[in-house]
Formats: C-alpha cells, sequence, structure tokens
C-alpha cells in the first residue's frame, strides 16, 4: 500500500507522536530525516531506515528543497525550536506544528515567518498512542498551495476512507474529509478545530464518566445513610439495590447502542484491565485545549454549559475547589448553627 | 410591641428553632405549652414563661380548643409523631409542621388527617439561628381557614414590615408578605416555596463561594506551574499577582453593591473570625431541598442549571465523583499514554 | 447465519422499532406471533413470514408454553396491555418489556405478575432505525432463569461480537456483553443501565452540538457588534475570522479521531445532506430517561452536571425558560436604567 | 454631614453614573470641574453648583494640582479620552476609571501612564441608578499614596458604615471596608474584583430567576402534555397544581429569610410594577464582566460552574444556541425517524 507519490519529511521531536508519526510514513514510502534532543530517539529510528540528523542544521542540510519539517513537540519548546529553525530555512520551505499550540500563536507564528516567504501549517493531530495503527485525525490550517503541496503525507498519516463505512448521505466526492484528514481554513484554523474537538472529547469523557458512576453507585440503597438534619435522606433506597458491573455495562454499549464511541471502547478495555480502576487516584488532568474552548464560546457568546462543566468537574478533582468548599460550609456555620457562639449580641 | 390578639399554641420539638419560635412567640404575649424528649429542654422554657407538657397527652390536654399545635421536629420524625397526636387531636384542631418536610409527604399528610376534620398545615421557616431577633420568613401552605386563625401567631413569628423598607413599585395594599410571611396555597404549597427557596439559597452560595474563590486564586500567577504536557499552562502569569483580602472583599460588597445579601453579612462575618477558614473541611452538607428543587425543575422542564451546579459541586466536595474521575483518569491514560503495555498488536 | 436454537416469541407493537425487530428474529429463523392495533401492520409482517393475531387472546391462544411475549409499545401504553395480558397468561410464560419504561414501573410491574409466577423481564433497546442491520444493543433486567431460556432471541436481535473489534484487554471468556447484550440484574436493571445509557447520549450530543456551534460561529469576528454599554465587546475579532465547513469538520472527526463515535457518524450524514440544517426548528425533545436520569443521580449523591446541563439546555431549547430569562432582564432594568420611572422618591 | 476634607474633582462622563457621583461629592462639601460632550449634561450640573468645562483642556485648566480626574465612560471611549488627557495632566496628576474596563487594560494604563509619572486608579464601582441616595460600592486598585490622597472622595461616595449593620465577628478596627470601599490592591485589582463581582451577580441573578420560575411553573400539572414518545410524561401531574404568586413570594423573601439580597428587593419591586413582566422579551444582555469572570476561573484553575451557567443561560436567551439545538434535533431524526428516507442501503 505504498503511497504514490513519496515525499521527504523531516521530523523534530520523536516522542511517541514523533516517532510514530515517522514510522507510519517510512511505512508508506516516504523518506525522513529525523532529530531529538535524545540521541537514542534518534538511533532508535535509524534503525528503522529513518535518517538521523544531531541537530536542526544538520537536518536542514539534509532536506532537499522546497523543505518540509513537522515539528512535534511539547508546546512550551516550539516557539524557540521555531525560532532557530526560521533561521536556517529558506524561502518555501514548510514548517508544520503537529502539537497542540495554541490558535493563536499559530497566526503569530504565520506572521512571524511571511516576511520570509517561508510557510507555516498548523496541524491537529488526533490519534493518540493507538495512531500508528489507526491513522491520525488531522485538522490542518495554513495557506493552500503548501497544504496541497504535502498532500501526500498528511494522506499517509490519516487512517484513510476504508476505516470506517462511507457517510451514506455524502453525494460530494471531493474533499479529503473522507480520508481523515481537512484542510480547515487559514493559519490556526487546524489547530482552531483540534482545540474545539479536545473540548468535545472533554464533554463527552464526562459524559460517560457521570453514566458509568451513576450505575456504579445503583446500589446506595443497600447502605445506611446518618439520619440526622444534615443528610438529604434517600427517600426510596429499594429503588437503589444494584449492583451491576460497571465493565460489562461498557463492553455491551460498545455495539450496537447510540453511545457507542472509541471513548466508550477505551474505558471497557481499562475497566476490562482493572475493573475497580483502584490504580487511579482521579486526579484529571488537562493539558490546555478544554480551557481555550471555553474561552472561545466566551467569546463567540454561544452555549458552552457542558463542555464547561467537564472542565470544571476536572478542576474539583484536582482539588481546586477546597477554598470554595470551606465558603460554603463556613455560610452554613453562620445561618445554621452554634448560635451560642456567634450571636449578634 | 405585644400582639392584640393573644393565642395559645403548643410546640413539640425544642431544639434551637423550635425554643426561640417560642421565645419570640412569649416576648409578644402569646402562651405555649412546650413538649420535647429531652426535658431539660422543656424546663428551660418553663422557667421562661412556657407551660411544659411531659407527654404528647399532656400536652394536648394543656391547650384549649381549638388547639393549634406546631411541630419543629427533624424531617424523620414527623411522620410517627403526627401519627400519635391525630389520636388525640379533635376536629378543627390544627397542626402546623414548621420544619423542612418535602412538600409531598404534606400533601398527604392533609390528605390523612381530613377525614378527622384537623387541619394541616405546612410552614416553611427560614431565618437560621437569627430569627429570634431577625424574625422568620414563613411560606405557608394549607386550607385559608385555619390559616388565617393562626395569623397572630405568624405576625409575631415574622419580621414585621419594619425590618427592611418598603418596595417602592408595590401598590397593593392587602396581603401579608410585606410582614415577612405568606400564604402561597393549599397543602404543601409552603413547604414548595420553602424549597425552591433553599435551591435559590443553594445557587447563590455556591456564586458567592465560586467568585470569592476566584479572588483568593488572584496570585496564581505568582506560584509556578509544571511545565509538562499533563498541565494547562498559565499564558499570562503577570496577570494574576494579585494577593487580595477576600475577608474584607466581603465585607465591602455589603454596603451599596449589587450583590448585597445576607449571605455576603454571613460570609463577612465567618471571614472576620477566620480568615483562612482553616477549622472547615469543605466538605459541604446538603438536606434535602436543594435536591426536591432539582426534581421539581425537572418535572416541570423549566431550566435549572445554576441550581443543579451549585448542588453538584456540593456533591463533588463530599468525594462521591471519586469513581467518575478515575474513569476519566483511566480514559485519558487509553488514548494518550503507555502504548508499549497497552497496544492491541 | 441461522440460530441453531429457534424460539418462538409473540410481539405486541408493531411500530418501526417492534417490526425490525420480528424481521430480524424471522430472518435468523426464530417464529413470530405478531400483533398491532394498526391490522395493516399485522398483514404487512404476515407477508414477510410472520403469523398474524388479530388480539392478544388470539396472540395467546397462538403461542407455545412456556410463552415469550415481547411489549413495544409507547410508555403510556404498556401498563394497561400488560394488565390484559396477565389475565391471559399461565405461570412460568414471561414477559418482556422492550420500551423505554421507567425501571421503577418495571420493579412494581414484576411484582404485580410474581403472584402469577408469570416472568417480567424489562429489556432497554438501543439502535434506533439502524437496527434491523446493526442490531440492537440489549440492556436486560428480571430473574436469572427465564433470562437465560430466551437467550437465542436476545443472541438474534443482539448486534453479535464480530460487529466490533474484541476489548484488547479483555480476559474473560464468559458473558455476553462482547455480543451486544447483556443481563444486568434483578428486575429494572435492564432498564435502569438503559436509562443513564440515554443520559449519557444526551451528553455525548450536547457536547458535539456545542462544539460544532463553537466553530460554526467562529466567523463572529468578520460581524460588527453594537458598541453599547448591553453589549459585551468582541475584544479581537481578528481571531474569529475562520468560515469552516461543519459539516466536513464532522467528517473528518469519524476517522481516527478521540471523539468518533456512531453519533459523530450521524450529525456527518445529517449536515451531509443539509448543510445548515434548515429543516430543523430546534426545539429539542426529551422523552423521560435524561431527567429521569438526573434524579437517579440526585437521589445517589453523586456528579451529574454534564447531563444534568444537556438536559436543561433541550428545556431551554424549546422556550422554557422564557420567565427566568424576564426576571433578569427585570432585574437589570431595576438596577441598571430606567431612573426616572423608578426612583425611589 | 459636609465632609472635613473638602477636595476638587474633574469627572469626564456626565452620564447616570458620573452625574449622580457628582451630586453626592457636591452635597457632601467637594466641589466638582464637570465635562461631557453632551453640553445639555454640562449646563444642567452648573445650575446645581459644578464648574462646567467645555473641553479637556478646559477642565484640567480649571482644576488646582496636583488635579484628580474621573472617567465615568462607555468602556470603548475610556482609551481615547486616556490618551488625550495623558498629554494635558502633569507630573503627580491622578486619572480614576470609575466605569467597567477590563483589569488587564489597567494594567496596560498605569504602564503608560507612569512615564509620566501620572497616577492610574481604577475603581469599580457598583450601585447602579440607585447609588445617589445608598451610596456606591467602590473597589479600588492603584499605588497606595494617590488612593489614599483621595480618601475623602472614596469616603463620600461610598454608603459609609452606617448603611449596614456592623460586621459581629469584626475585631480589626482598621481598614475602610465597613464603609463601603476598599483599596484591593496594585493597578487592576479594583477593576479585577469588580468584575468577579459581577460575576456573583450573574450567578446570583440566576439562582432567584431559576428559583421563581420554578414557582411560576408549579402549576403544569394543571395543563395537559401531549401523550407522544416525543414527550417526557409528568409522571405525578397531582403535584404540580400550584398557583402561586411570584411576586408576592419575592416580597416575602425580602424579609428574615436567607436569601434575602438586594436583588430579591428589586425583583420584588419590578413584580410588583408588573406581575407578568410582559414588557420584558427575555433576551438578557451581558456587558462583560461575566465572561471575563469565567476567563480569570478558566485561567486559575478554579471552580466556575455556577457564574459559567449563569453565563451560559444569558447566551441561549438571545438564541445563540440555535444551532447547536439544530445539530440535536438533527441528531435525534438521524437515529430515531423517517428510516425510510435515510436507510443505508
Amino acid at each position: 500500500m505504498a503511497t504514490d507519490t513519496p515525499m521527504q519529511l523531516g521530523m523534530i521531536g520523536l516522542g511517541r507522536m514523533g516517532a510514530n508519526l515517522v514510522r507510519r510514513l517510512m511505512r508508506d514510502g516516504h523518506r525522513c530525516v529525523v532529530h531529538d534532543l535524545d540521541e537514542a530517539a534518534v538511533s532508535k529510528l535509524e534503525g528503522e531506515g529513518a535518517v538521523g540528523a544531531d541537530s536542526l542544521e544538520d537536518l536542514v542540510a539534509k532536506l532537499e528543497r522546497p523543505r518540509a519539517v513537522w515539528l512535534m513537540l511539547p508546546a512550551a519548546v516550539v516557539q524557540p525550536t521555531l525560532d532557530r529553525l526560521a533561521e536556517l530555512l529558506d524561502p518555501d520551505d514548510s514548517v508544520i506544528d503537529g502539537g497542540n499550540s495554541y490558535y493563536r500563536d499559530d497566526m503569530a507564528r504565520a506572521e512571524q515567518l511571511a516576511p520570509r516567504r517561508i510557510h507555516y501549517l498548523d496541524c491537529g493531530t488526533s490519534g493518540g498512542v493507538w495512531g500508528l495503527e489507526r491513522g491520525y485525525c488531522l485538522m490542518i490550517g495554513g495557506p493552500p498551495e503548501p497544504v496541497a503541496r504535502l498532500d501526500p503525507i498528511f494522506r499517509t498519516i490519516a487512517p484513510g476512507a476504508a476505516s470506517a463505512e462511507p457517510t451514506p448521505g455524502r453525494t460530494r466526492t471531493d474533499g479529503t474529509a473522507p480520508d481523515g484528514y481537512l484542510h480547515c481554513g487559514p493559519s490556526g484554523a487546524g489547530h482552531f478545530v483540534k482545540m474545539v474537538h479536545n473540548g468535545v472529547e472533554y464533554g463527552m469523557m464526562a459524559s460517560i464518566a457521570e453514566g458509568l458512576s451513576i450505575i456504579e453507585h445503583a446500589d446506595v440503597g443497600c447502605r445506611e445513610r446518618a439520619a440526622d438534619a444534615e443528610t438529604a435522606p434517600l427517600r426510596e433506597p429499594e429503588a437503589y439495590q444494584y449492583e451491576i458491573d460497571v465493565g460489562e455495562v461498557a463492553e455491551v454499549w460498545r455495539r450496537g447502542s447510540v453511545v457507542g464511541s472509541w471513548l466508550v471502547d477505551l474505558i471497557a478495555d481499562a475497566l476490562a484491565r482493572s475493573p475497580r480502576l483502584e490504580e487511579f487516584a482521579g486526579r484529571v488532568s488537562d493539558s490546555g485545549e478544554g480551557r481555550w474552548t471555553v474561552l472561545a464560546a466566551v467569546d463567540e457568546g454561544v452555549p458552552f454549559g457542558v463542555i464547561s462543566t467537564a472542565l470544571g468537574e476536572r478542576f474539583q478533582s484536582r482539588g481546586t475547589g477546597e477554598f470554595a468548599d470551606k465558603v460554603l460550609s463556613a455560610m452554613r456555620g453562620e445561618f445554621g448553627g452554634h448560635a451560642e457562639k456567634r450571636s449578634r449580641s
């Protein structure tokens, strides 16, 4: 299944995502020049057929013009790398930022490189650790010409049309979306769509998590609750006597149900390995895109309640609600109790 | 300021609320017969002028017909007490449930007593530990005749018109709402309104708590954050360098601001005593009304997002979100990490 | 692919779901006796090989003992049908409610039928109009013996293991969840899980809808906003100049992305047919399960913010927030404007 | 009650807020030089004792050094006015922005003026149209020296300690918070606190609005609902038969209740004038501070669910959720209906 139009690509950043992108590209007949501060990562891919480069200069020197350099770096490292790279590249070369940059940074970077006539493409890349086999969903922003030129690269990285059944109602025959990659618009558009994608991901994940939690707690009627004025009584404990295997529920939802999704596949897998998820502390990280999605919705003035609630629940999982909670307890103490100590007189 | 129309009332339940109601009534010239399982509570009020009763039978015997008996009991104790009391009372007697019963229980209890022609009134009572001095806001449900008959009782308990400035746009001169008590409708209407009152209280409290927490954390830019892919970076730390005294903020909001409210008064007080609220663990209880308010909104099909979010934040403060959070962490682990251990091949 | 163990099933209710269940069963070699008030629906399935029945009595008479009767009826019709059916059935017969009954009704119905030793099974059925081909995800509640007896029926209706890749981490080899059906627990457990499934569905749908809406409005910077004190200004209009094809975004998300799901498949299809969705008014119905899921979460005291927000957004789409919105506008008018008409003096 | 320390202040912007500030200041013995593009506004205040100025230059010329100039302008006009004013002022003069600027703009403006040694103070001003009589709650940011110098001005504008009872637990005797004004911190701190104040205001308003709406709809059981599969049935219509006067509820909540607040006062007033609020369309504006509060909470990573929900409900009231709602309806159409037109085969 080698590509008809092999190309050459430089890859900077050989973490899991970067390395797997290189592998997927080489497997399809593309040639890759690779660089990472970690020399072992470079050597490993050299052993798999890539050309190693021990510096940005070396990488640039080993690429044919017009060059294409893909950055797969932590967000904080992109700008300094780009600054150095800009000094080394020539007009009509292209840089693709495949990480999770904020789309406004993309806009600024495209402007920064414009005087040198270096093309800047932002490419949101979804697929996680499974992408080597599944392919990666690509959301691309930037000027049309270099996006078109790099089409063979994107096509190889993307999952391809065969990875899902055709959309029955689709009549248009142009466009690459059915292949799993899309030129979304000018600079920043790719990361904008990827940002919202992650916001949607937060909401879907939270919905699944809330649902499984409601099922997990369907046995609350079997447990006693304190019968004091501070505890809301469970009026009908007999209606909450179910001990349901949430792992099996996730598994059954994988087939034929309306909630069938890759996220349900993943949680079914996690629960199959670890039915009580005991190895997790439940402190849920967030890496920026969910936050930026909320900011975008606020700027646009459109509803965002599910995504923001999902984000807020992550914040709370990390204990950042503690002060607010203390404020609540303090207010309850003031109006509800201990008058002897707090009387006005 | 003694009432023109002194009445006699039986009070069952001499906790803080019940005892203070009795004091407020006696201070205004009403006569009270009081009962509690705790004999010391009875003795104490006898010392202040009340007539003690050592049993329900004794209490009923000491009241003149038509009797009026006020229950100020934990929700769980109301029904058995009422069952016993119903056997002792006569037609045209009245029972007032001043606690936080679910309004649907009121409807059932009114029906239960109807064949005996005993009146059942539900009376939501707000005011907390300050009510002895401030008066209690009363939301009353039940048939018109006994509500009207007990008007002097309600009038004494309520704060009175002088406790707030008149509403400038109010032209109607009838009605007791400006005195701080209101006959809301038939059986259950009083506790329905009180239930929603508490739901509103949850939302207001949470809004204040979130706001003070945002102010408390206005110094996050002074602290370093981990610079890894799991942590959303703070893009502009220079904009979060404020160390603001939240207690003083609460105090200043008490005067002239749009958020001025009794709840702000209370949190200003709590923060004056304890600027860091260190004595609180931040596990926020809820005692039922907020939940029932959400159920009512769901049944009615009207928006309820602020009140339900406030309720959900209380749940989370008590750690009940742990399983959902673990599900989220597990999903993140599946798609984002550790491919070597979890690859499909 | 005919079943090894053909069975006989009575089906009452030949709407789209009921009729397709019959087709799927007959295609696999099961025999069906069918009844509906609509005679044409009965005739149509007779033409496809079913045995028609013109009354409940007739249906019961045409089934061999122990009988199995599946109800696929609107929620409101289940109880009266069941009441009549109970008179006709014999001990050890089974009734399966495949609709969307509230799980508490299931508990009551199982109790109602217990004295007659008729088995009652509740079976949540997900799959919508696509189930004939895809199979239906089944979530089953009831006593073990009749659930086991009816296994061939459930196995035929469900999608089967081949409809999705195996869960890589799954080591247990028992259980039917990988085949797309699951015995969740005693009476009501099936509809409980289906109820929560639909709650999760609401949250996932709302998350996708919010996300696509944020993308659709990414061009707000191209439009002018009123520059008055009542309108929040868009500080950086240059960051919102994207005109992104949301239909293509939905299509690209179908492959390789973390949000890949049947719901994304469906909206990609809808947008392919109708890019602006102009035929929809945007009044979003809800049919009960989302509400009940919220009630369950409230009873259990676990977080439910995403699901309840999704539900609340549906309420608001139907205009039921109007009074609340007027209250907000009225308050804003009071403190912010028109003092000349509303001064205190 | 004239001030002991009369000062002179320039006021630019004589809208309702600006004009009333001038009146309140003059009433207390301060001298004001006033300017507005609307000459009639200037003349009116001249008639009440102010010194009019027909240009910025004229205003600056009429003020004694060190000057103090208060800007009470729409947010969009502040920057150009400040740019011009900076050219006219001298070192040690002060500018106070009393409007609703974004606190980050304050930070930039303070830096802009620093080289000229002009002091910039940001002053969040709450109180709305009632402030002339009630006084205004002031939240002040900026360097300590000019804030201290202008203390008599702030003291006059603020409501004063007598406007509320003392906080019982307060022991510290320093500080101006009990007088209704507070120096919150360096540049921007005043508007930061005011911003959050308005966020809290949104949440409190929404909570009250949701609550009154739930009470207003307590009669849904009296109305019929469509009995089809698209409409969630009301299971217990007998529990929703209350016709409750929400205006009277708001009035009764004004006295003695936990939700007692200025906002409840205001809605009681609005409902007294207009029980059905028919003159309002229910399209609720927002003017920026609620949005910025959400952005701050997101940056800080602390819970913000109630405030963001309140903001989202305002967005939805203005119809901006329409596309998202159409997406939901489209998805429901896809999986639930019209199979004949949308079948895969």
